[in-house]
């Protein structure tokens, strides 16, 4: 019974997510769904690259947040237009929630969208926002283990972000176990170590953005 | 329509956290539901407790995770018993899952059992589990904004530990700021700041779970 009701939840939100997929490919633009726990470096990551990105490749912003508007007040200065979405109780972003956020973009202005998911490694991996990728970011002071405990948010990835791996030095952290652990999960989706505090790797992540940015824009052509 | 199934659901989950405290109340034990982001430090916390409880205030634990039986490996050789109950894609423990836990558990010889809840800092906030109090746990990691952006968990918290405080000079965190954001939200949990790796604040949770014991024994008599 209650299983019904969660899978029709689950199909009506995959309709929506197919309209704003198919909105958003009619812009040149690439959406990425940005998913994490909290705190594991999410805002602070698009603080560092919509600057880097420049005038030339503008960004907005679409945060999800249960309560506050802080993470679209701290992007705010960097993009094209910041929009928080508070969810209440909420635990994830929804395709509706999304569908009414791009109603109210410029998505003609942008290169990049960027949707910031409500920190959780669990129930936003279950529901597509039309998206045309997604990046997962696992931050070093969560510990190595957490591929293997959170499986189903590292499957759907495009990209796997280790995040603060400045602090490597300092804490007890294996990345072989995460590496091991992504074989048996996801082989398709690179692993990226960044470091928003010092600049490592926000090259490699640059460059996978205007890489899978043009695949984007091929496909939809 | 999804309201009211969400509503059962919850109602459905506190009868059954109901019958789990009237049965710990049967036992002269504390039962602790930890909850916090994953990676917040909620294992390794416990295993440095339990042993500083020592023989004379036996523990078992409870663990929560979508896969591995890892945490329960980990803290099994400190305890009476683990349980790891691994909730496929459930993001949060049910009241059910804990009674059909309880039911294999040896209460009697119980000091304090701890619930280490799926590491997610929305959903667990909503279900009762028959716990006696709640500790969540906040990283330093994670930043200082968290209390302001999931208020919910917080808002239900017994006790509220800061945990990884050794990376308070690494990091740019202001315990300030949480204290601000718990003004608002619940002024009557304290703040524990401790640190499983340097042993600091050690001793005023364990002075906090045995105050804690001795009240709910007091209560229950």
């Amino acid at each position: 019974m209650r299983i019904e009701v969660v899978e029709n939840v689950l199909k009506a939100n995959d309709a929506v997510a197919a309209a704003n997929r198919r909105l958003l490919e009619r812009y040149g633009l690439l959406a990425v769904n940005l998913m994490s726990s909290p705190g594991s470096g999410k805002t602070t990551l698009l603080e560092r690259t919509i600057p880097m990105l420049g005038p030339a490749e503008p960004c907005s912003v679409m945060v999800g947040d249960l309560q506050t508007t802080r993470d679209a007040e701290r992007v705010g200065p960097y993009t094209v237009q910041a929009t928080q979405i508070n969810t209440g109780t909420g635990c994830h972003l929804s395709a509706t929630q999304v569908a009414e956020a791009l109603g109210r973009m410029e998505l003609e202005r942008l290169a990049y969208l960027f949707i910031e998911n409500v920190g959780n490694m669990v129930c936003p991996a279950e529901f597509d926002l039309g998206e045309h990728a997604r990046a997962v970011l696992l931050s070093v002071p969560e510990g190595d283990d957490k591929v293997a405990k959170y499986p189903t948010l590292f499957q759907k990835a495009d990209v796997i972000l280790l995040t603060k791996v400045d602090l490597l030095g300092v804490l007890d952290f294996h990345i072989d176990r995460v590496r091991e652990d992504l074989a048996r999960v996801n082989t398709r989706a690179p692993l990226l170590r960044v470091s928003s505090r010092t600049g490592e790797g926000l090259g490699d992540w640059l460059d996978w953005l205007r890489r899978t940015r043009a695949a984007a824009a091929g496909a939809g052509a």
